[in-house]
């Protein structure tokens, strides 16, 4: 009885998915299709971009909540939902359910998948419960559960198609990250970084779920998956065994650089790029080296995982400066020339420019003032440091020594940005970044290394710079110079997902649960609208019906609000991971809950 | 820092406060000030109208949601938030929480209340984890926990005050339902007919907590609070022993007749009123007799406890017509004459209209047309059943027997109308009744008494009446008269509070979600909202600001949401407690979030 409702774009998957590379031009056209959103991420180069252009900086001020959508859940919902047609598809955090709704029939519920997952995965999350969305191909939505299981399931009905396990929960890995598909596989990275896991990216094949390569951010060449000759650092070939000798002995095996951001394509180079996270343990004297290659951009041939090139941004850490911050791919003219870009914005405040096609450093600048640990990234292709962040001993936790507090360090552990998704426009030529405003004092400390107990080796407390008072800043930056252009201070950090749109209405939530739209060139609020909970979503866009509707999910949580997702109620909690967001719990409970905002009937 | 922002009413109370009486004259002019609402059920009346009409038929369909909150609780959430003044009360169901929130800035947190309590109280609550609502008096907030805990919270701090303890959740007493002050005093009920609780009704010290009387539903007459040539039953003596000498033995110990709905106070008559749940268990061979003072009206002097006067809706119950219900209080005229008046729309499918005064009964009329159990109820007062049901032996479940099927019994043991409390507009003399249009087969079993495990007796299914897919109507009825005036389908039970405004607007939420207003008159349907998740909530409005807005809970639960609260998916869980209510799982997901409409700025 009940109406299936799928647009004709599955038809059109279905002609194309018989070839495999084939899925790959599919999904490039579909994410081509402003109406929907077939990727977490909304297109291959991350730039959160819509064409739609229905809202306005003139209307935008009109809007008006459309619906909303409870995911039976609570805690941190990041991620945002996909639209397929007349389908949307929501998910949530642990358990992982995956909701179909019918966006013909008031958003009814088409189909629930919930998977049974051991809650035992719970504890070894790092950072809150969370789930990054989904992805879809091949007439699939591909779900990255908790316990690392990769699961297709039939768009159609939610039934299972196939699952790979990516991992094992016993020894700390856990799956928070949105899978992508590329071609004809489906790519996943794996989370752990507080618990030793030697982190990899994944590739699966489309139809039927058998791992097709598993690339490591750190070990042999043959488990890294470079080769010393073609591969390249900053135009040089990485060389032999350029991970291990970087480490002491073994440690490589326990050394983290987890890959649980944000996946990037380039379908003319073919190269994926995403980065890798900290290297374990947060305590630096731990482990001696540039722990490569933790903490770095690589970019990738999705066909056999084999990397072209890298660039670490942020040899041998000393703060917890994960490197998994999403590549924004952008073509810009840099000087008068034409340039293939890879913009990212690192925890460890700085905003690079790299030429995406060989990994050339063009730009790294700092995007918050207040970044204190380097003075600067070294851009003197002569220099024996060149590409090298320059250390500021004042705020160099390995020079402190370990069970010594060094204070004051800007950013802090969480960075100047962390997941949360920056928005490209290619109208304005501006990123549009959600950023913490964030310093701490962080003291390391020694630790064993247990499989499946955490592996963190510091605390920290986390505050705003020294005479300030908030916590984010809402930035437009200039990549090709390296430059704000605008800030919008905010009480607490932006932890959603920032979403540009052809309306020139650049979209993004609070902590405190607003959902607000601002003007792309100025940075002016038009809107703001308090969501049942504090938003670490990501905010998208689609249209139906004719109409440009804009969503989001609420549900605070994530780094930012474990707090409150885990019911820690001081500052110090959570070796300090609580720090100033103490104070959210005097704006917003938890919740689980999808807005959907558009503008009202004429 | 944080500003506190209390009315002014705080002072009047404070004033009024010191003595004891006074306090009821201060919250009754609290309950008529419709920019306020300072008890769950807004006024002693237990009208739910309120005098507030911006909103009207021309603009009620311009409605927008203005804010929204999560409870950071999942499953039923009935009841409606308090305001008074700047400050709106929000709970929520087991663990019950308590948010005051800023309607001056935002809806800050100004406070948040949440009791520690022993989970184990949840498996003892029948029907859902739910909470009908807080209540004001003296300055503090009363609470009443799911495991009885009656606590004063200061208004402005949220700190106890004092707390008192109604039951013990060991032995199957928890507390679910909305405390009621009156004059001096705090009045809670009981909850725990589906565990063989003697239930009561007990009056607490408004400054102290401590108990000045306790009223049971059954047992000797200084139990019950009777006097046996004063209390009058359709206007004649209760007698000697009227409740015990209609047990067998000792069973009305073990008999139920809990005290979970709703209490309305008439302040000229001084006189409260409110119904006794079935009596246990659920299987009438094990307990012969009328089961008096089970399935009762009861009017009681709030000083002492002491009733004025008794009506028994359903002697020996057979379906579990559980009579809680609230006690509507209007004063209308029938035939020409002015009379006080109470109705009360029972479980069993009648609506009663009684003279309030002394008990009389004026009209009895199914308010469902497919209630088939009892042909009517006898107004002959001159036969020896007058007042009594006349039950149809085809739906008699003690006729046919334990271990048999009686099948097509309408309504179903969830009623015509649960707890979901109805409304009533003096400008149209209507009363609007959410329903539910649900029918079952019963078949009763023998079941052994053990403190604190299940003490049903009967297992049922739940399904439409025959020939019927919907589930629920909401309807107009006139209580003079006994007749449906206007009624809307709706797939599911309306298990909503409903709202009647001096607009000529009437507001209801659904089990899928809707936040519905329609006209008062005529039923038309104005508007209606997807809120996150199933209405279960009772509406409610207030002004601030100028402005009129209409709030509601949201959260899937109860009896009729329990499936998806408790996660049974199955028609037949629950000894078939779930029944029809399955096919929700395919509109709404659990939640916890209220959603505060409003008109668009001009």
């Amino acid at each position: 009885m009940r109406r299936f409702l799928l647009s004709t774009c599955f038809g059109v998957v279905a002609a194309f998915a018989t070839g495999g590379a084939g899925a790959n031009d599919e999904l490039i056209k579909m994410s081509q299709n402003p109406k929907d959103r077939v990727m977490a991420t909304g297109d291959y180069a991350n730039q959160r971009y819509s064409l739609l252009k229905q809202i306005t900086p003139a209307n935008a001020g009109k809007l008006q909540v459309a619906w909303t959508f409870s995911t039976g859940v609570l805690r941190g919902h990041e991620g945002a939902p996909l639209v397929i047609g007349d389908v949307m598809y929501v998910h949530g955090p642990f358990p992982n359910p995956v909701y179909a709704l019918d966006l013909n029939n008031d958003a009814k519920i088409l189909w629930k998948y919930e998977p049974k997952q051991d809650p035992n995965v719970i504890p070894v999350m790092c950072c809150d419960t969370v789930n990054r969305g989904l992805s879809y191909g091949d007439g699939k939505i591909f779900l990255h559960q908790a316990d690392t299981t990769l699961v297709a399931l039939d768009a159609k009905t939610g039934n299972v198609v196939w699952s790979a396990k990516n991992g094992d929960p016993s020894k700390g890995q856990t799956g928070t990250s949105a899978p992508m598909v590329i071609k004809d596989k489906v790519l996943v990275g794996i989370s752990g970084g507080e618990f030793g896991v030697q982190c990899h990216m994944t590739a699966y094949d489309l139809k039927t779920g058998k791992q097709a390569w598993r690339a490591y951010s750190a070990g042999p060449d043959d488990q890294i998956l470079v080769d010393p000759d073609k591969t390249t650092d900053l135009g040089k070939p990485v060389g032999k065994d350029s991970s291990v000798k970087t480490w002491d002995g073994d440690q490589w095996k326990i050394g983290g650089g987890c890959t649980w951001g944000w996946i990037s394509y380039d379908p003319q180079l073919n190269l994926i790029y995403y980065g890798s996270g900290n290297p374990s343990t947060w305590n630096p004297k731990q482990r001696p080296g540039d722990n490569k290659w933790s903490m770095t951009i690589w970019a990738r041939d999705p066909d056999n995982g084999v990397a072209r090139w890298v660039y670490q941004m942020t040899p041998h850490d000393e703060w917890d400066f994960d490197g998994v911050n999403e590549m924004i791919l952008t073509d810009q003219n840099i000087g008068g020339t034409a340039r293939k870009l890879l913009t990212h914005f690192d925890r460890n405040g700085f905003g690079y420019t790299l030429d995406r096609t060989n990994g050339e450093l063009l730009v790294a600048e700092k995007y918050d003032p207040k970044v204190n640990w380097a003075s600067k990234v070294d851009m003197d292709k002569s220099s024996k440091t060149y590409g090298r962040p320059l250390v500021v001993s004042q705020y160099s936790t390995e020079q402190t020594g370990e069970d010594r507090n060094t204070k004051g360090i800007c950013p802090a552990a969480l960075g100047s940005k962390d997941e949360q998704p920056a928005a490209y426009s290619p109208d304005t030529g501006l990123f549009y970044v959600p950023t913490n405003h964030v310093c701490m004092d962080y003291e390391p400390f020694k630790v064993a290394y247990t499989a499946g107990q955490p592996y963190v080796g510091a605390t920290l407390s986390m505050f705003p710079p020294a005479g300030e008072t908030h916590m984010g800043n809402f930035i437009a930056w200039d990549g090709k110079t390296g430059k704000i252009v605008w800030s919008n201070k905010e009480q607490f950090s932006v932890w959603s997902g920032a979403l540009a749109t052809a309306g020139g209405v650049v979209f993004y939530g609070t902590l405190e649960g607003y959902l607000k739209a601002v003007d792309a060139k100025t940075g002016k609020e038009l809107y703001k609208f308090k969501t049942p909970s504090g938003i670490i979503g990501d905010v998208m866009t689609y249209e139906h019906g004719g109409k440009q509707f804009v969503a989001v999910l609420s549900g605070v949580g994530g780094w930012a609000g474990i707090g409150l997702a885990a019911g820690l109620t001081n500052p110090t909690d959570g070796l300090g991971a609580v720090g100033g967001y103490a104070a959210l719990r005097q704006y917003t409970s938890l919740g689980g809950q999808l807005t959907v905002f558009a503008l009202p009937a004429q």
